[in-house]
């Protein structure tokens, strides 16, 4: 079992917190956070849909997958059903699990958790207040051609499996 | 222009940091971390190159593409050749820039800026001190089999880009 020999928490706040774990010798800063959801989803015009929003972080809008954070021990398809019918207003529809995966396994402890979705009826979005979401809907030849202008890792990842599935 | 109205930094670490942000009255929590470099590595015979480490925030060895932290102002190019040769001896070959994405745009700082490495040779890699790299490599039929059980961001967008090439 790996396990560290001693660990402290020298940062505490709202939405993530810092870990400073020691293993053997060797001293690692862990960031905190809770688990994630994002979604592949697909319009019934067979288009990628994704969100543009401003991320604090990057100092910029960028575009990503529609993604959100579990709250708690809710069940991740849950959540991402959640966020996707907050942020687009889309529902009900075909839904797959997809793979689970370590945002940045070097430094942080989130999982990301991965579904695909279609056939998804339309409806009205319900942003949190103080969310400002644009809903971009993209075509397989579209999705193809900005590939190389993709500025989010789960979003590269969704649009090649989102691409892969048309083919 | 996209700035907050004011910022503290609650901590200071080795290798991370953590800002807070206040923009417009909302309060956000954001990791600073150097940025990164990662590489889709295919060997001469056409196999892709991926590494198994202990990931100490994960708790558990994780198959991973090669990848490593930026040193200062080192060109990224230039942190993902020697990355490549420390972890897997493979150097030489031909290079292509891919996307430059954000980890986890919602809370860190970090890019990652992606490779697509070919036509290298091989060599004897230099891990660092304390640093147990497995090297694993896969042919298309084995990663296209595997790929439901990545258990890493990059590595998914890797393997599907490595496969989108042999298509």
């Amino acid at each position: 079992m790996h396990e560290p020999d001693r660990s402290e928490r020298p940062y505490e706040g709202d939405v993530l917190a810092v870990t400073v774990e020691h293993w053997d010798g060797a001293k690692r800063e862990i960031v905190e956070r809770a688990d994630s959801a994002a979604i592949v989803a697909v319009d019934a015009d067979d288009r990628l849909v994704l969100v543009r929003q401003l991320r604090e972080a990057a100092r910029r809008e960028l575009l990503e997958l529609p993604a959100g954070t579990i709250d708690g021990d809710e069940d991740p398809l849950e959540t991402a059903k959640r966020e996707l019918r907050e942020e687009t207003g889309l529902r009900g529809g075909r839904w797959r699990t997809g793979p689970a995966v370590y945002s940045t396994p070097g430094f942080c402890r989130e999982r990301m958790h991965l579904f695909l979705a279609d056939g998804l009826s339309e409806g009205r979005s319900t942003p949190d207040s103080g969310e400002r979401i644009e809903v971009i809907r993209w075509a397989p030849a579209e999705v193809e051609a900005r590939l190389g202008e993709v500025e989010d890792a789960k979003t590269l990842a969704g649009m090649l499996l989102y691409l892969r599935e048309r083919r």
